[in-house]
């Protein structure tokens, strides 16, 4: 059992970037078999059909994008304020940033949830439970406001993510300098520039 | 040659509905040709390669994506102010949200960008010339800052119409209150919450 959460594991990273380098029509079980070195079969033998590749992938990348528990340990034992909750957004930028196949396997599929429902169903399910996760933090933080003031978050991130690991429109300007800038900004309570 | 220049935009027009229904992977001179209901050939024809059908589609989204004529003179003409600029954004996000499939195609291109350096040199050039003309519109605006509050501006707006336009993390906020809050939070000088 063990062995084959591993092979499974190995897979699913094999699709992911399958994912980021052909895109989500590229997606098959020949294609991830193919990238992770496996005989024709064994990725269909794991996910018995697209959409269950689909969610293994999906379960797959929460799974990589999941906070360092020691990293979180340290945000979680330091004094709620402004400035842990930008350490908290600059550890998710960081994270998202070296995981760079990762990042792109999840802008593949959400583009692909706009055009599937099966696939939109697993996205949503996910994206909530992780917004849940961000909001409870944001909360336990005493920061002012709550979901509404994540979700702008949420936005901003994605779209700095979605530049910088893309085509740049601003690539001589530092990440942590946007970070900066929109903690600033979007944080309830703030100095104003 | 009007003849042929409508024709073309035709086959760009199919070529974007393709690319955001199947995805980059599924745009082909044949699919476009199936989609525009043209003859077999003809899309080649116009476009003489994948890369000059990609180019072809770059400009066809930056051509649809422009402002309104009238909604921008009528903008140009009032007395710049915070109110003006969120307007001029709020614009923005309406003719993106209302033209959905331009909008999922040109993420489409953004990631084929990052796999295939022939579309990012293509992209870079028009993702810069419509960031350029933001920042003259901000600046003309007398607002305080420039193109790094501009940016920001790119990225929220990015994650938000990709929130709106695929799965949603707060389905039922309003986008007009996103944009409210963006603009009060990321516009130097402006209250606090």
């Amino acid at each position: 059992m063990a062995r084959n959460e591993t092979r499974r594991r190995e897979l699913a990273d094999a699709g992911l970037r399958v994912l980021a380098r052909d895109g989500a029509r590229g997606l098959t079980h020949r294609a991830v078999d193919g990238e992770a070195g496996t005989p024709v079969g064994t990725a269909s033998n794991y996910f018995r059909s697209r959409d269950a590749l689909v969610r293994g992938l999906v379960e797959r990348i929460y799974e990589r994008l999941t906070p360092d528990p020691e990293v979180h340990a340290e945000l979680a034992a330091r004094t709620p304020s402004r400035a842990l909750f930008a350490d908290y957004v600059r550890d998710i930028v960081t994270r998202l940033t070296a995981e760079r196949d990762t990042t792109i396997a999840l802008f593949e599929l959400r583009l692909e949830a706009a055009r599937r429902p099966e696939v939109a169903e697993v996205m949503t399910a996910f994206q909530r439970e992780s917004f849940a996760g961000d909001v409870a933090f944001y909360l336990a933080a005493g920061l002012p406001g709550g979901a509404f003031e994540v979700a702008l978050f949420h936005y901003a991130i994605d779209g700095l993510l979605l530049d910088r690991l893309t085509t740049s429109i601003d690539p001589d300007t530092s990440t942590d300098a946007v970070v900066d800038a929109l903690v600033e900004g979007l944080l309830p309570g703030g100095s104003t520039a």
